[in-house]
Parts: C-alpha cells; structure tokens; sequence
C-alpha cells in the first residue's frame, strides 16, 4: 500500500474533498499528516457560537475554516475574532458558491431543523463533507435525501451526535458489548430542559423545528438506549403530557415511550421541555451503570454497581473530539462514529413515537435491523 | 387529661386490644410504658423467618410473642429458637381462638396474597390489631373488606409498607413536603428481581398471588412514586413485556407505567421480575433527589442535586422501626404511618395499570383523592 505524502496529501486538500472522497480509500489512509480539515459553520446561533466555534480552537484534525449566516452583522464580529477572510464568509443565497473554496472541507448545518435538509444536500452538491446537527431532519423523507446527495456527490455524512465520541458514553457502549457484567436487560434514558424563553424560538415552532422535547431532548434518550444495549428497538409505545399548552401552543412538551428490543430488553425514556433532567441507566444480568449526567456538554459522570467508574479525560469539549473524529474518518478511512443512516434510523424511531401517540398509545412495530449500529 | 399508669395499662393490655381499641383516644395516650405489645406472626416463610422474626428482637415498643402457621413441623423450631410457649402457637384451623390469647396484641399477616383478606378479617373478629403484608389483597374488594373488618372491631389496621419508617424514605417524603428543590416535577421508580427460581412458587400463581412483578416489586415503584411527590396520580397507562412465558405461565413477567399527577407532574415506573433494578429519582424545579437502592432491606442510599444525603442511622432493620410505629400509634394515637387506605389506594393503582394493559395501553383515570397519604 502506497503511503500517502505531504505534498500528495495537500494536492488532495486543493483538489477539494470531492475528489478526495472519490480519490481509492488506500491513498486517504494516512494519519501521518499536520493539515487540518477547514470547517465551515452554517448557522451562528448559540450553538456555533459557544459549542462548535471555541471546540474549532482546540481540534488537531481540523479548523474554523469558514461562516455561512443569514445574519449580516455577525460577520465582521466573527472574521474578527476567528481570523476569518470575507472571501470564507457567505450568506444563505451564495452559499453555492462555496464548492469553489478549496479551504473549506466540511460544512457543519447547525441551522433550524427545518432547513437541514435543504443545506446538506447544497453542501453535499458543493463536494464538500457535511455534517447535519442533530435531529438529522424534518422527517425520514429528507433524512434519505440527505443521505442520497451525500452518496451521490460522494462525500462523508456524519449527524451532530457528539457523544459517540465522548469517554464515558463509548464507556457504556463497552460494556454493552464486552457484556462485564452479562447482558443488557433494562435500559432507562431521561433527557429534559426547561423551557420558559422567548415563546417564539423556533424550536417552539413546529414547522421550523418538526417537533418539541422529542425531536430536540428525545432523540438523547433515544440514543442512549440504542448504545446503552448495542441495539435498536423493535417495537414501541408512547404517551404525551401537556401542563403548559399556552407556552408549548405547537410542539410536544413531555414525552415517555417504552421500546421493546430484540431478547425482551425493555427501554424506558422520558423526555421533556418541562423538567430538567439528564441521565441514563442501564440494569445488566449481573449488575448495572449509569451516567449522570448523561447527555450535556460535560463533564459527565459514571458509576456501576462496583463503584465509580474511571476518570476519563473530560479536558477537551465533546464537540471537538467529535469533529476530529469525523475528519479521522475522512484522512484515513478509520469507522464514521456517527453516519447518516444513524440519525435517519432515529427519526424513524421518532416518527413512529409521533404515531404511538396519535393512535393512543398502541404499539408501533420498528424494523430497523443493524440501522446505525457501528 | 388523665396519665395513663402502668396498672392501667397492664390491665388494657389483659382486656386485649379490642378493648383497648375501644377505650376512650386519651386513656391510650401514654409513651410513659415498658409493656411490648405481643406480635403473632400467621405464616413462617422466609419473610417472617429472616426479616420479623429477628426484628422483632430489636423492637422497643413490640415482641414476638405467638405463631401461626400451617407447618407442624415448624411449631417446635420457633418454639425453641424464641422461646413461645405451646399456647401462643397455632395453625390455620385454630387461629380464632387467638382471641382468648391476651399476650397477643397484633397479628401480622405474611401469608401468600389470597390468604390476606380472611386472616386480616379474622384476626380483627378477634380483636386484634392487624398488619396486613403488601400487597394488601387480591383486589380492591378485598381490601375494603378489611378495612371495614378493623372498623367494626375497633382494631388498628397497617399494611407491611416498611419504608414509610425509613430514614432516606422520609428523607424523599421531607423533601416532596418542604420543597427544597422546589415543586417535583417528574418521578421514576424502577424495582424488579430476577426470579428463576422453583415455578411452583405461590409468588407466580395467579391464583395464591393475584399478580406476578406488579404486585409483588410494582407496588414499590408505585409508592415511590407518591411519597417523593406527595400526591397521588389522577391517570395511569401501562405496558406488558413478555420474554420467558414458559417460566412466567401465570403471571407478569415485566410491566412500564406512565402517571399523571395534579399540576402535571409525570411519573414512569417499571418493574420486572426478570431484571435486578432498584431505584427511585425525583426531579425538582431546582435540582434532583434520588435512591439507589431505594427500596431493599437496607442499607438504602440517597444523593441530591447537592451531593450525598445524611449519613441516616441504618443500624436498626426496617421491619422492627415499622412495628414499632404501628405500636406507638396503638399506644399513643400518633399519627398511623401506614393506615389500610393506603394499601386500597395501591391496588386500586394495580387494578387500574392491569386494566389499562387489557386495554392496549388506554389511559386510565383514578380519582384517589388523598387516600392514603398520611
């Protein structure tokens, strides 16, 4: 096998990631290099701004390469403060343009959920690398869009979901698969905010956001069953509960759904818009673990039924070792953490939660296989 | 008001507690005593064997002092071990002339499930305090007819809810009542044990046991639910799991639960006799309280938002500080930690999470009031 050079590897860089993608796997193994991927954010809301955008400062793999906003005074104010050149800055209606920027080579949509769709599939025909914030979509329809356009201009797809690359969730996606302490047999999940801000954000909008708690805080408890057990439901039933309908006018404010799973292990979640809670628990033939927190930016916690489990290295934010892992798998081939089909495979889980709910409660069968299960 | 004297209350004691029952509120209000109330134990498994048995050797205000049960050969054995004379010892044909007995002053009922409601009504004909073990009966029905039973012999009534005396117990009672944290928000209570043993076990007989992992584990998470909120649901939907139906012929083998509090509270119980699972989590407005284990002989744990719950005295066993209750309560009218409506409240919650999984997880309304909420 060739090893992939320097000066190979930059030629790939200005080619553009298009052609990189395209380029055989082997020439794209090499971690032997001090390029960085240029990242560009589409969407400088709080997310980008104070997530992804300081993570940007501390990754090995790649950089805050470009912006993209809808916000003209933002621009200045980031170009500023990151360095960035207008010729890397663009705005809804250019964004096109940017398949001809060879210093950008993943765009990362963290956008309202309604328009992911529509820029990772921009993204995606520009050749770049995109990343799509979690929830992947609107609705499953536009999660295999996305994941067409991505295949079809052949460039890597990857969801939002930075805890597959955090310490203590890959410790309780070990011990579902080195079974220490035996099999899964109960796995609980709760994920939930507070919301009492500006009634009109647009994650209270349902056609900006396609849904409430579930799709915003639910699919953190749906993820965490899934890699809690190293399995996808097979069935599930749901309920909702309202207390604030006033405020909560056009999404779901509680959530709680069962998912059976393949050997009758039982997931229990609850999610909500309305209570603040952030933990997961999984009860094993021989003992159990948990995390709390579970799901927020860190550092999050662990204990099994042995005590306190180890101090995993909480110094360097969620988001960046998430991103590093994304270009790894970019440079090398190394396993996409968090593929596309991953994100579609949970909002299959969210529409039929969605569906249980509609039909009072009744049991929706979920036939998923392997879907997103690295 | 009148003091109490020891004659007095030696001679109360002689008159046997139907008498005392009947006497007026204040002639019992007395602490000023060295005199036990006399136990009888009716039904020597494993529960009255490792948990009453060795309690009640630690008890302030109770003993043991007779045995019933339908064993011959273990009449000798207990005899032997506590020391109870030939007289304070019989079986289920015999057990009505318990009444003459004046050294007994509490029945405590550990039979299996379908036996609760005729020992209980017996015991109170004769004029005896009663504790009924949980679950209180096989249904509501019966229920009430034990409670009227007590009622029309002027007797006390309490169900074997034994963590209604412990300290991390009323710690979570305490903090739903002082609002610490604020207001609760959500609830989750999990209990479940792996059973695999013999099959022929009453436990897994509908007929002897009225339920399988619902009335014998459920019951705890139900009543976690209600004593870390202080209320009780005003709706319930519910779901059954099924993995080993050759081993669970008869009874439910896993079931989840969603409740509907007043002010919109949510709570989520399972319970399982197929997953080793206990524990108990509360949501506040301003942080969290929870119990692991939450519900087992002890010692329990509890954390809070803040970090580590007191260190709670945990030396002295569960069952022992629960009769102890029950007999200040006899003794001085104090407040009755456990009454017989609590134990109806509870099964009238089974009766309604069965219905709603007859039902196909349809919602369910129960309008309880404060029964049972001391």
């Amino acid at each position: 096998m060739k090893k992939m050079t320097r000066r190979m590897f930059n030629t790939t860089l200005s080619m553009g990631v298009g052609a990189l993608a395209a380029m055989p796997k082997a020439a794209c193994q090499s971690t032997n290099n001090d390029k960085k991927l240029g990242v560009a954010l589409v969407g400088l809301g709080s997310y980008s701004t104070y997530q992804l955008a300081p993570s940007l400062q501390e990754t090995t793999h790649c950089k805050l390469a470009g912006i993209v906003t809808g916000t003209p005074e933002k621009e200045q104010i980031w170009a500023d403060k990151y360095g960035i050149p207008q010729t890397h800055i663009y705005n809804y209606d250019n964004f096109d343009t940017i398949a001809k920027n060879p210093d950008i080579d993943i765009v990362y949509v963290v956008l309202p959920n309604s328009m992911h769709a529509d820029f990772c599939i921009r993204a995606a025909k520009a050749g770049k690398h995109v990343i799509c914030e979690k929830p992947m979509a609107m609705n499953v329809e536009e999660c295999d869009a996305i994941i067409d356009a991505c295949k079809k201009a052949g460039v890597k797809l990857s969801v939002g979901y930075r805890l597959h690359s955090e310490p203590y969730t890959q410790e309780m996606m070990r011990l579902a698969k080195d079974k220490d302490f035996g099999k899964p047999l109960f796995v609980s999940a709760d994920a939930a905010y507070i919301s009492r801000g500006n009634p009109d954000q647009w994650r209270l909008n349902k056609a900006l956001s396609g849904g409430g708690a579930l799709v915003n805080m639910g699919v953190y408890s749906i993820q965490s069953t899934i890699y809690g057990t190293g399995m996808n439901p097979i069935s599930v039933t749901a309920q909702e509960f309202s207390t604030r309908p006033e405020y909560f006018k056009d999404t779901d404010e509680t959530i709680t759904a069962q998912f059976e799973f393949p050997n009758g292990l039982v997931g229990n979640i609850f999610t909500s818009h309305n209570a603040s809670i952030n933990r997961m628990y999984v009860a094993y033939e021989k003992g159990w673990a948990e995390l709390q927190p579970a799901n927020n930016y860190g550092p999050l916690s662990g204990t099994t039924s042995k005590g306190p489990m180890p101090d995993f290295p909480q110094e360097r934010k969620q988001q960046g070792l998430q991103m590093d892992d994304f270009a790894k798998h970019i440079f090398t081939g190394s396993k996409n953490l968090v593929p596309g089909e991953m994100g579609k495979r949970d909002m299959i889980i969210v529409e039929a939660i969605y569906q249980s709910i509609k039909e009072g409660g009744k049991k929706i069968s979920l036939d998923l296989g392997m879907m997103g299960i690295v």
